[in-house]
């Protein structure tokens, strides 16, 4: 674990140095222990076969025309080539070179030109779940796949309050560059061409094992309050700081995942976010966003449904402005050979502990 | 020598689990004491030079208006900028930056800003031939290349009872891949669009120095018999399997060269293929594919010149399917640092044997 | 320093072997300690900060609406995001992720959301410079800036019997390669399709402690005066070689900055050059080049402006050749993994001494 960043987020103090930690955090890898969307449940159509990607691991995902997808390592045994290039027959796929063909379990059934009693090896498996129209699988050892949990309902989808945008695409960044994005508020700043002068009020936070969480107000000190915002938020006519500073934002990673919820007092949200960061590559330098945004549906029905375009539109700039910085932060990190980063904020400091902790290390002996 | 290659071929045992061999296959650099296509004659016309490449070398052919083509290697020996990008005069080549010109021997004949008896070395060449339409040259030990023979004629190239098609372009893979490819015959699976579902029947093999020899026949399973198929093989009405099995396909790599040959009984054969894989890069992980396919022609004259854009067509997109399976062999070879195959099947494994008998492999200093 | 080039350089004895030295010339790093320009003062508007590079660092360059403009480090300090991606704000720069501001000296003046006893340090600065239409940056130890000096013109910039083009782009090379290309004037064989047939005729070389001199004249051999040339030299009718070698060219190498003047006798000169070779990436294998080019206005007023887009396509092209030819060299080096020219001319052997000289060799450590 990272002495230097628990400090900091413990006392607060800032640094005025550079950070050597004794683990550089964009080269700790995510926990395989967890459930990570690879593809929207969309993307599979029955009988097909789709090819997706874990920190690396090529994946196939298979949905047959009856029963539940299954999904098998992405390299047919024989030669390597993707599987998710072959064909369904039942409940198996098989593979387009040869045709060997790999089972739910994995297992090659058939190798057309072989005797049965000669079939080698399969391929492995992934734990596979489907919720909230997102393909879930379980990278890290199997037989923990039970026991972690997953949250029974991402964001609010399937709730009739709530209209759910789902989003996301490739990011060239490390993850842990999108979580500190996203928590630390004081970055409202480059947004303000977007959301107008907003100025945020850093309420507190919490730290508890594997989350940390930040609470913000905000309030608008210039700049017209934008459509996008209004529709989330409600318009507001009432400038006083007292008004202004009533909503709440509660930003929270809940390792691996992340939420964002807006709400006034003890009422529903008016927004629920619920987003991960899913590795793409070995060194998972690069990470695929699944994003699900649920927004209130306000008391006056079909204005949310007229409004969407626009709020679709205003999300993708901000997301467009946000994913911008993070690739150039990536970029700055490879220049430097390394994270310069001074963080004073001690939240993102408390964030930055709870991802190395979370995390895995490079082996001592890969950087021997 | 590959141990495990070797004993595999010999008692046709499939292989159940990853093969660790001595040396990748994938690593064994081609033999240069062989004579290799560079260019297509069409390619180089009279009084210019063109460059080319084989595995990493830079190659300026010459061919002046009046005398046999020649190969020097590409570039300057003053800079080092390619020599294909000067002016061929006489029986000379001359640098395209300041002037140095050099004989059909490699000798620089001219500096022109230099006393004659000042003059510095000159650049390597090459053994060169040109034959059936290709310009090959011999990269290794020039002693050798009187001694190295060359099949007097490639393919039916010549022939007026045969119309021959020449094809070929860049492969991103190493050239081991395509032998394995076309030499597989149970990977028509792949071709089934293309060619419908034919159950290959395997014959046999040859094995002696320096050659693999595997001999298929086929029989149509299903799906009709495609036009470039038929015009190939003949159109069969009778599905009876004794007459489809009638047809014998021998495919042979007599190092460093692929041939396919498909004939009835001691028929002429229908269809002959030449084919070789150069590499392009030092490493040897792409290659320049040239290829001549002749066909027989049919007893109605003027048929197969009707056909022959349909025939062409055709198989372009086999190669196409070729190609992007190769290809990502060898990007899962990247991704994974070696080769992981699992070869079942007896003639690949032989053929993996001969290929790094014949083969280079990576000095022991370059492994260290 | 290089014993080989030297000797070479002192005798004119051409090489006949590989130039084996202690360092190879194109790992020499260029020396910090000299003004080098980052961009053309066109680019950077009042009130707008762009960024720019030198051999891998990024250089933010601040042009304030009021005030002399200023250079930093282009990394912000919290997240090294570029600040040129930033807001002027009178004297400073801010930061457009979280809005951390810099001043003149680098220092951080403001973090929005903390208070300023906490503010962290700054980020470096560079002294700057702005002249003839070019911001120049002296990217090494800022004492000795003033003592380093800068041609007070640059070519005949401001004067107004001449006319000056500025011109340049990125070359993907390392410097010393434009070096040479410049000075050794036999590559006019190169530009014989636009230059027609010249003989160059090498008068003599001077070196001197950070600069080395080459002479020529040159006589008309062949082909067409062309256009560009005419009104540069002046029309040449008479043929003769008396004539033809009275316009004298002198080349020079003034450490890091090249220039080349055209004059007959003692008059003015009919051309003048001043060029440098600015690396970009940190191994300084590409650079940025900024010329002007200024040329002597012909007694009849108007000419040169109607001539100029003729003058602008004519050099662009010899640029374009040249540009082509040392990337090409590059790219040699590359395949080759070193340095192996064979150069027989001895001032260019003098060049490579100096460059090599004033240059930083890389540590011997890099090396080990």
């Amino acid at each position: 674990m990272n002495q230097t960043v628990q400090t900091d987020a413990s006392t607060g103090t800032p640094v005025s140095g550079k950070a050597h930690s004794t683990a550089d955090l964009r080269r700790i890898r995510s926990n395989p222990n967890h459930w990570y969307p690879v593809a929207w449940s969309r993307e599979l159509k029955p009988g097909k076969t789709i090819g997706t990607r874990y920190a690396g691991t090529p994946i196939a995902l298979v949905r047959p025309t009856e029963g539940a997808i299954f999904a098998l390592e992405d390299r047919c045994a024989h030669r390597q080539v993707p599987l998710s290039k072959g064909k369904v027959c039942g409940q198996s796929v098989q593979c387009c070179y040869h045709g060997w063909a790999y089972g739910r379990s994995g297992r090659c059934i058939d190798v057309p030109y072989l005797g049965k009693g000669k079939l080698p090896n399969g391929v492995r498996t992934f734990p596979c779940r489907e919720q909230d129209g997102l393909i879930f699988i379980f990278p890290g050892d199997p037989d923990k796949a039970d026991t972690v949990p997953l949250a029974p309902r991402l964001a609010r989808v399937g709730d009739p309050a709530y209209k759910t945008r789902s989003f996301g695409r490739e990011v060239k960044c490390h993850y842990s560059f999108m979580h500190e994005n996203l928590m630390d508020m004081n970055h409202q700043f480059m947004h303000m061409k977007q959301m107008g002068q907003m100025r945020p009020r850093f309420l507190g936070q919490e730290r508890e094992p594997g989350l940390v969480e930040a609470r913000y107000s905000f309030a608008r000190t210039g700049g017209k309050q934008p459509l996008g915002e209004a529709l989330i938020f409600g318009e507001r006519r009432d400038a006083s700081e007292k008004f202004q500073h009533r909503d709440v934002m509660t930003i929270r990673t809940e390792y691996p995942y992340q939420t964002l919820r807006i709400q006034t007092g003890d009422e529903d949200p008016v927004m629920d976010l619920w987003i991960v960061y899913v590795p793409q590559d070995a060194e998972e330098l690069t990470n695929r966003t699944f994003g699900l945004l649920s927004v209130k549906r306000p008391k006056v029905p079909g204005v949310l449904e007229l409004a969407w375009p626009f709020l679709v539109a205003f999300t993708e700039r901000i997301f467009a402005e946000d994913r911008e910085i993070v690739e150039l932060e990536q970029k700055a990190w490879r220049e430097l050979g390394g994270d310069h980063n001074v963080e004073v904020f001690p939240v993102i400091n408390a964030l930055r502990g709870l991802l190395a902790e979370c995390g895995i290390a490079p082996a001592a002996a890969a950087n021997a």
